[in-house]
């Protein structure tokens, strides 16, 4: 059999994936806390990708360029810090399905660490942005975890109705525009009622 | 003039700054962290260097490979996370210093993080080992501040006199070998006392 010559192929795609589905959202939220911040209201960031840098070259002397590095896994959410006095821990979804969110969208780690958090005593929550109310809505980690719960026997995923039950909706409003911790307010008054 | 072809220069050399001088502290750290973590007593992890990630090839299918990325500047602390309710957000500093410790190694985007986190309620310190004393310190963020304060005007450094009579001791123990959470429970009991 005769080998023939072939040109190494390199795959270059977008990263089109479950972690990019919320970039919309994210962009609305990472403005949200700059506004936040800038109003000294509270502090909240989001976490940088984590990286495992491998090479890094001097091409100019205080010029440092990464030109080997791999992502890795991340072991907690997106966004975190601090609004009066609680620990505030939260993901970014999005959906836009018609009827249901898929609960597999939501990562082991993510929950895993979410549950640590409420545990803690933490502020856990995620917001989802449901296309077809055109709503963003604060679903406490809490309510989710009843869900994620029937998942294990029964439904794989939440209907809209039943986000719109369990969530608080946020309000579209000037700056920000998704000013989430109004939601966070109503959700701490039902928390300190318990 | 002869221009001589010249090799192109490029300059590798280990990154040794600031930001790594923390290094030994560090990894102690994230063994006290990841032990708290398994042991159920907080969750704190340590950010990820902020990147900027310019390009990604795929050299394989399924394998994403950064080839092109530069570090970003830090916008918070390294380390931050829920403890009793409580959210904890500390940076982690080392001082090989005899005498004193230089508060310029305190920069000021983490001094302007710090005071935040502080008056939205959350717990603010720098973890401070003195090779002179060979002991860690948790050194609470409102009385570094008075030192800041000083700095402006006098003295640009704490001795390590004042580190002591200010800072918290953390022993040497087991497991983990610097059991941080202890200083902090010593600290927050003299905060509620006020």
């Amino acid at each position: 059999m005769i080998k023939y010559p072939t040109k190494k192929k390199t795959y270059r795609k977008p990263r089109i994936n479950q972690s990019n589905r919320g970039m919309g959202l994210e962009k609305l939220i990472d403005e949200a806390n700059a506004h936040y911040l800038e109003q000294n209201k509270a502090v909240i960031h989001k976490k940088p990708t984590p990286v495992q840098i491998v090479n890094v070259a001097y091409p100019r002397r205080e010029m440092a360029k990464i030109t080997e590095a791999y992502f890795r896994k991340p072991s907690t959410t997106d966004y975190n810090g601090v609004y009066k006095g609680f620990y505030i821990d939260f993901d970014v979804k999005e959906t836009k399905h018609e009827t249901s969110y898929a609960l597999k969208n939501i990562h082991d780690h993510q929950i895993q660490h979410l549950r640590r958090v409420q545990a803690h005593g933490g502020v856990a929550f995620i917001l989802i942005k449901v296309d077809r109310l055109d709503t963003v809505f604060l679903l406490p980690f809490e309510r989710l975890e009843r869900y994620l719960k029937r998942a294990e026997t029964g439904r794989k995923s939440m209907t809209l109705a039943e986000i719109e039950r369990e969530g608080y909706p946020i309000k579209e409003s000037l700056a920000p525009r998704i000013d989430y911790l109004k939601a966070v307010d109503s959700y701490l008054k039902t928390r300190q009622k318990r």
